[in-house]
């Protein structure tokens, strides 16, 4: 047994473990700072669906290597923790014991099927779509010749694997629960959108039913059983069902649980154990509204998270600025971007919130008549009386993916519509909107107006 | 003459002047609100370039109407402000005169050109790039089958001007004073790859030179003289050499003008007279360094300001939280965007700013072999000791125009490196760089880090 020693170490090498260590690693330059990852190299976790799709087309194409390790004096060790115990202050992998001064959890999460349909996953042709690069190389392999395929769950993975796949004569179709597709991110009115552009590419969706059962001929699934009595054909079934934190390693050593197994943790990532924090999926996480725990699971907060542990863990040095997790997500159905920030309408209302919101249409370019305009939709959500903004919601082009972070970023300092109103930007006729046409700064002014009258 | 009444005159129909009668409109409902402004049609300024080549092809495609004025019950009026009274508060056009309760002057800028330069705009073929409907389209008809333009100034339109001309067996050649085009917008190491793109373009520069002679023949322009030695010949010269205040119609009024000609206003863009108001290229800018006077002439800044002025007409009802203009400006060079907000270092240094900056070099999409990726380089600058951020300059793709109003709202609400490197993110493999790799928070981690050494 080898005996190893690290002031800092980091178990997970995704995008949590990676930048936690990394910016521990800048931020006290005189510590070691270990990283244990399973893997030598780790997948783009958000690009694994364009993996089967000609966009990237290979599991390679979606490998990427910490090459700012070495650079920064981090070290890094490849294998398997199989313990940790925290009297000692040490861990455990098969061949050697890495003993620290201060521990991070950044484990991740792992794929979750409801128990019903978990026996199905032994045959030939049902999958999940975990973060484990030989497990995505193969279920490439075994999709690449069928034609046949059914999706459970309409989240961004769901819906962005039943896009990819939906090509030449494949026939695609998703279930979902739901009326439309990403009706937990989106608001009806605009998850009716993607869900129109989902239909237009061809892919197929049964509403507002589940998955009752998932046969085999002889080992290798057959077909789908839903509630309402149809029977689907299926050749490759994708349970795109979510994600639960992979926490496992963290029980028994008196840790404290939330309800959905993420580890609890304060706004520096520290956990009730003074010298241990938790990063990521694996991590508890709260909404900004009621302080509740919420479910959100997102590499971009991982990073967020990872940064934060790694620049306070020997102190506070950075204060929070903001509590809770904002939940900014974006994907594409088909040639449009659809993107989210904080909370929407629906959701703030079951938490109680009184808000006030207002739709804009207008176009990412000026005049809308240049190459590649496309239509911009935004929709702002903000507290009734003070006009804070807690959620806003975007369609158009690609520039949708770095316009909702400017949404996110006024959510997480409490800006309100009134500060929108007044701000500065940058218009051109290639890259956005007319400026008096901007599109969050309109969208800011009606809820101003409904405000007044 | 016609006599007629508004509680509120607006004079000028541009981005300032528009969005200022409909946002006055907006706030007081009740309060009649008059729009005057000379041509039916406007342009959109700063798609003018787009005009001169197959991105829009036509002046045709580049007109916008104020669509919003007759739905919200504005009024718009089509005719020429020949003088002010302000004693009696009443504005004269050749067949009507309108009094008012509140005027805002919304008169923009026109070209300036040197005066030993002034002479030859009388030769054909010599133009300037002024907002003109009937100038401009009349310039893209002569222009259609030359051969040899010179541009002369290597501002943005300048820039624009010379890419969108390029095209064909033309021959393009720009003029300029610095080494590098778009110098006073960016760093050198930033302006330096926008230079590099456009000599790939084929474009031509000839480099700290200026022009000291423009020659005709038979009254069309014939060469461009250079201090260099250097003669250029020449069937089309533009001289894209900066704007100015079109203030006249203030003067003698007893307001008070800058040393370049704007109209001195305050935070609220109201003037030394209670009742009158000035937004837009006519009115004063002031940095927001030093606050002192700079040339600043965006349309963006121009709507920010008539929304300011629009708002708080009536009486302070929606403090304005920053003071100066940012000076936020985008423009693509090729298929490369390249975008500018607050100071660059060199004018931090002007303005006696002790600053740090870094550099951090990334793709704007994740894994860099996603379809269509783009390096992305994003440069902050930040105030020594506070980390304060105080510009920003981004090379990408088209995201980045929507990547530098985050940076500006950064700016604008006072923000440091410490609250970038915190903030969350989304992140998308189609829309933006890798969560642990994302551009504004690398980069303000790595000032983070220097600030500590």
């Amino acid at each position: 047994m080898k005996k190893l020693y690290s002031d800092i170490v980091v178990i997970g090498g995704g995008p949590g473990g990676a930048i936690c260590s990394v910016t521990a690693k800048m931020t006290y330059p005189h510590k070691e700072v270990m990283n244990i990852r399973e893997f030598e190299h780790q997948m783009v976790p958000c690009a694994i669906p364009y993996i089967f799709s000609d966009v990237l087309g290979s599991v390679e194409k979606n490998l990427i290597s910490c090459g700012m390790a070495d650079k920064i004096g981090m070290k890094t060790l490849v294998g398997r923790v199989e313990s940790v115990d925290l009297e000692k202050k040490c861990i455990y992998l098969a061949d050697k014991e890495v003993s620290f001064d201060k521990l991070v959890f950044a484990t991740g999460s792992t794929t979750f099927v409801h128990s019903s349909l978990k026996p199905s996953l032994k045959y030939d042709g049902v999958f999940t779509v975990p973060k484990n690069v030989e497990y995505i190389r193969g279920m490439s392999e075994y999709i690449k010749d069928k034609k046949k395929v059914v999706v459970v769950g309409t989240g961004f993975i769901g819906i962005e694997m039943a896009m990819e796949l939906n090509s030449g004569d494949r026939e695609v179709t998703v279930v979902g629960s739901r009326e439309y597709i990403l009706s937990n991110s989106f608001d009806e009115e605009i998850a009716q959108e993607a869900h129109k552009e989902m239909l237009a590419s061809g892919v197929k969706y049964i509403a507002n039913d589940r998955v009752v059962g998932i046969k085999d001929n002889n080992g290798v699934v057959d077909r789908v059983e839903l509630k309402s009595g149809i029977e689907l054909e299926a050749e490759v079934v994708i349970l795109a069902t979510g994600y639960k934190a992979n926490s496992q390693l963290a029980e028994g050593l008196g840790l404290e649980f939330g309800h959905y197994g993420g580890i609890v943790v304060d706004e520096y990532m520290r956990t009730s154990n003074p010298d241990v924090l938790a990063v990521g999926d694996c991590a508890m996480k709260r909404g900004f509204i009621l302080k509740s725990e919420i479910k959100t699971m997102l590499a971009s907060t991982a990073s967020s998270e990872g940064r934060i542990a790694g620049m306070n863990i020997y102190g506070i040095q950075n204060l929070r600025n903001f509590s809770g997790t904002i939940a900014i997500f974006s994907t594409m159905v088909g040639d449009v971007a659809f993107s989210s920030a904080g909370v929407t309408e629906a959701m703030a209302k079951i938490e109680n919130g009184a808000t006030v919101s207002a739709i804009f249409e207008g176009s990412n370019r000026h005049p809308s008549s240049m190459p590649d305009a496309q239509r911009q939709v935004i929709k702002l959500i903000a507290t009734q009386n003070t006009g804070q903004i807690i959620g806003g919601q975007i369609i158009g082009g690609k520039e949708t993916g770095e316009m909702i972070n400017m949404v996110g970023m006024m959510i997480e300092n409490s800006m309100s519509i009134y500060d929108a109103m007044t701000m500065q930007v940058s218009t051109q006729p290639h890259l956005t909107s007319a400026p008096p046409a901007y599109p969050i700064v309109m969208c800011a002014t009606m809820i101003a107006s409904k405000l007044r009258s």
